[in-house]
């Protein structure tokens, strides 16, 4: 999906939404760990329940692979039931040196077939650029997360006074453009979001933190907004675990449903 | 396996070699392809070949994770057959918040029971020590990296001068200790490797970069080296690469013995 289609999903929407697909077999309801795949059938269920109201989905990739080839034969299956307009992102936070990497953005724009994925910095533009080079897809790098690690490195200054994050912005916006590069940028600290914004007016953010961190959407939209909305926004547990009986789809809706009307709200006022 | 075994490994096998499984189903000799599973072939016949040699076998993820299921399969039934006497390190390079880490540290220390894993530190604190919570298992932080990107962001120096290598050292060495944290010291840099050494005396390094990459063992070996040897020296392709034909294991296995017994020189001149 490239940028204009995702625009265009926006505005058909009405949403900036991203659904966070972390699930976990403690945490889904009893009565789908009966079924072969409870984790595949716990997705379609949400993804039926929701994809009228997000632009996005995002397996977090641990929560696979932590069952093996049974997870990852569940993550395939999963990928294969989004609908064609809705970006797929795995949020993998890969990153290796160049051929790894080159597996690694296999595995996920060809093996999985998804339109995005994460990729952690540390290892510098050698472990970028692999995933930069398949077309059509998207490398959404890690900037400013929202955990309380992100104290420890990523906003370190250097000796001219820049912090590491914005090293990360400006050196990897080098390697690649808006139509192929985006940036995780935590809601939990707006603050940081306006800084980003102002270096970066271009690129798309992947916004995690948002409900259950304690981050804020309209903070997150005042401060991130850009002309082509520039935001997707991402929740994952207070959509996907707000119910955990029988009817925990349409509890999820609901939840979903709450988040795409405040955006709804922000994308009217931004007459977008 | 803990630092006392993994240093009497040291010791017994006069190697401190560790080799890489980058396997790659489009270098691996052309008669394993028509076997059910190649890749686990090809690594069964290295190991064979290699296992009196080496002290760890360190499986690329991203090579098995490419193949899907399948993939994870052939790792699985990799690490099951490498003998419990060697260390087994899941070269992964993950790290997320909190709890998305201890899925990925359940990933490799349980479900494929591996003895470390590599994790990559730029999202700070709470997202290396959910790998460190798990007892008898290592978590192999990446530091310095033997690649050209490791300019990009690891040798950037903050206000006080410290380059942020230096800052993920110190940092992660008061999260863990020496005896469940390990770091990987690119062999590219023989001064990098000295400087590391100065501020961290007692862990293990994890090297790669000897070889193929450039590094020489004779200075990893010099600027490295601490009482208990602290060096796990990587090789990947000039060891599992070495032949292409029906003697392909025999021929990994003279290099493995060249690199063995450099090393065995190492150790004969420390009285190790």
């Amino acid at each position: 999906m490239n940028r204009s289609e995702l625009i265009e999903q926006i505005r058909a929407k009405q949403s900036f939404l991203c659904v966070g697909l972390d699930t976990d077999l403690t945490k889904i309801p009893k009565h789908l760990l009966d079924l072969e795949d409870p984790i595949f059938e716990f997705n379609k269920a949400i993804i039926d329940a929701t994809k009228d109201l997000c632009v996005a989905y995002k397996p977090n990739i641990a929560f696979y692979e932590c069952y093996g080839p049974k997870g990852w034969e569940s993550l395939k299956k999963t990928i294969d039931y989004i609908p064609s307009n809705i970006l797929t992102i795995a949020d993998a936070k890969r990153g290796d040196i160049g051929n790894t990497s080159t597996y690694y953005a296999q595995t996920f724009f060809e093996y999985l077939n998804c339109d995005a994925v994460t990729v952690a910095p540390y290892m510098g533009e050698d472990s970028v650029r692999p995933f930069l080079a398949f077309p059509h897809k998207w490398t959404i790098v890690l900037a400013l997360t929202s955990n309380q690690g992100a104290h420890d490195f990523q906003m370190t200054l250097d000796s001219n006074g820049e912090a590491l994050y914005k090293k990360v912005l400006r050196k990897t916006m080098s390697w690649g453009n808006s139509e192929n590069t985006m940036f995780v940028v935590g809601a939990t600290r707006a603050e940081g979001i306006a800084e980003v914004r102002s270096l970066v007016p271009d690129h798309f953010f992947l916004v995690p933190g948002v409900g259950a961190q304690g981050g804020s959407l309209q903070d997150v939209a005042h401060y991130g907004w850009n002309d082509d909305c520039g935001l997707l926004v991402n929740s994952s547990r207070g959509i996907i675990y707000a119910g955990n009986e029988l009817d925990f789809a349409a509890k999820a809706r609901l939840e979903a449903q709450k988040i795409q009307l405040e955006m709804q709200a922000i994308l009217v006022e931004k007459h977008f």
